[in-house]
């Protein structure tokens, strides 16, 4: 009895103890490191209740930047696939744009030649596929690309290309009472109607690009109106106004990859005189260098540019996260 | 014995009866009938688990005017009679207002001739008192007013000048899982600093008219700057506008007091299709007709003019408060 007693006692132990160690611990996906200590590190300090560096739960905001943060952005912005989608399903409409550029390479499946025009080619085709519907018809596009086009590498839905280990860190942030909020380039309206099926984020959490918006009776029933002109660009130094303008907070925490984060990066980490908890701040930026497993780039890359930023965080000790060797996993499911 | 012991009795028994009836009744300052009912049976039936218009805690949004709603306007908003006060702070780095109106009225203590320049002036008056400083500047000067500045009629601070009956009813929509918001057209960074203290709204949830910021960095330190430009009027056709942009979910319960409320009741009222309940909307118009204890006033009114929504509030069955007759407290002392 007792040589099989003791190896069953001891299996269940082992079980027991990694079963305990799975459940306990709330960021999986992460290797044990100084990038995840950083990030745990920080939250036990400012939930720590009586602790020198408490934050009250209502201050605990975190945002977090989408494109190539919390979804991949590579070969091209996601939201340019869906505004490609888009010229496709409404080009019987636009006879016109079998002759025009950028709509007849894209229609052609050219992409390149349809990028080939720049800044004013892609504004131009934002504007052809996000002005002059409701915004109750703009969420039905949205709804309809997500449940239908996929990504041109991996033949996944787009919105299945979310970071497995971003998405453990918003519930680890939300379960420690934070609000967590999207603050990023891409549109507000584009976002709203998948990000909280994706993320856990309500619509009213996502700060992001928006177009004017034009109120009118159409028919004795109220609508509104997405109008061809940009009223925020929520890239850069329009971080911070867009953090301002929705949020009125300055965040504890704030998650980006790009150069188009720093100044979110910035305002954030340097606190403030308002502020009641003028101290913990805590910045990172996710850098893609898993060739294998996603994308690689920064320094020199067209989309998710990531230089200056990379410097500034070596400078003043922000969290930097190398895919490759601080995630064990990307997607769901590799 | 028995003769005193009956009474003692039932005495205990209506002491512990008036005292239930007080606990239990969320809304004391609403006198019992229709629109305290109507009010009351609204959200037994959104909260009802199970019923037929059962709305999901996440969907409960409430909007909430600000000026006539919340706290009193009259007799001018209490965001001009800030901009006062700061000419008068401001007085001494700006010479030149000795001899330029609006200025020199409001520093020779005559409000009529200072305002006889209309839009015009008030425009000139905000911009010289909202543009040119930090937004962290900007919370010290309303800070400053907040706790310095008094109302012209009551004497008293303008914080104070918020219905007790609309405190209430702020509580108990968020005690039946609301999301409580202020949508006005008072300015955000204005309201910002003393909402959550005054209503419990924090500000993340205030929607108001905004101006431009600017992101720069002053001696290294990251700071918004406030612009003399308007970026968003958040008043009529503008309030579903600044929902939309904000929220991102069209409300359950809307609440207002004037014409410039109409568009966020119709807007609120209208449901659609890209709801997940269509169905139960509320809306609610204050009616100031107590010129004994607050102030009387309606379609003829400059502030506050409620005309054309008084006839859709009759016409839709919308509720309408008396408050001379609805409401036994108006303020938290009388």
């Amino acid at each position: 009895m007792r040589r099989t007693f003791i190896p069953s006692v001891m299996l269940v132990a082992l079980i027991v103890a990694a079963h305990a160690r799975g459940a306990d611990d709330p960021l999986p996906s992460w290797n044990d490191g100084p990038t995840k200590k950083a990030i745990t590190d920080f939250v036990a300090k400012v939930t720590l209740a009586g602790g020198r560096e408490f934050v009250p739960v209502h201050e605990r905001i975190a945002v977090f930047d989408n494109d190539g943060t919390l979804w991949a952005e590579q070969p091209m912005y996601f939201q340019l696939a869906f505004a490609m989608y888009r010229v496709k399903r409404m080009a019987p409409q636009h006879p016109e744009w079998k002759d025009k550029e950028p709509f007849k390479s894209i229609l052609a499946g050219d992409v390149k030649t349809a990028l080939a025009g720049g800044e004013k080619s892609i504004l131009e085709l934002i504007m052809a596929t996000h002005a002059g519907m409701t915004t109750e018809e703009f969420v039905r596009d949205v709804d309809e690309w997500v449940s239908d086009d996929l990504h041109p590498k991996t033949k996944r839905p787009y919105v299945e290309m979310v970071y497995k280990p971003m998405i453990e860190l918003l519930a680890y942030l939300r379960a420690n009472g934070f609000k967590t909020y999207i603050v990023s380039g891409g549109g507000v309206e584009f976002m709203r109607p998948w990000v909280e099926k994706a993320y856990g984020i309500p619509p009213e959490q996502v700060v992001g690009s928006r177009g004017k918006l034009k109120f009118e009776m159409r028919d004795g029933k109220p609508v509104l109106l997405k109008e061809p002109t940009i009223d925020h660009v929520d890239d850069g130094p329009g971080k911070p106004v867009g953090i301002q303008q929705m949020i009125g907070r300055r965040p504890v925490m704030a998650f980006g990859n790009s150069d188009g984060d720093l100044q979110m990066l910035q305002w954030t980490t340097a606190g403030g005189p308002a502020d009641s908890s003028k101290s913990p701040r805590f910045a990172l930026i996710v850098h893609h260098t898993d060739a294998e497993r996603e994308f690689a780039y920064d320094r020199q890359s067209h989309i998710g540019k990531l230089d200056k930023a990379l410097d500034e965080a070596a400078a003043k000790g922000w969290t930097v996260v190398d895919m490759r060797k601080d995630w064990n996993a990307v997607f769901a499911d590799k």
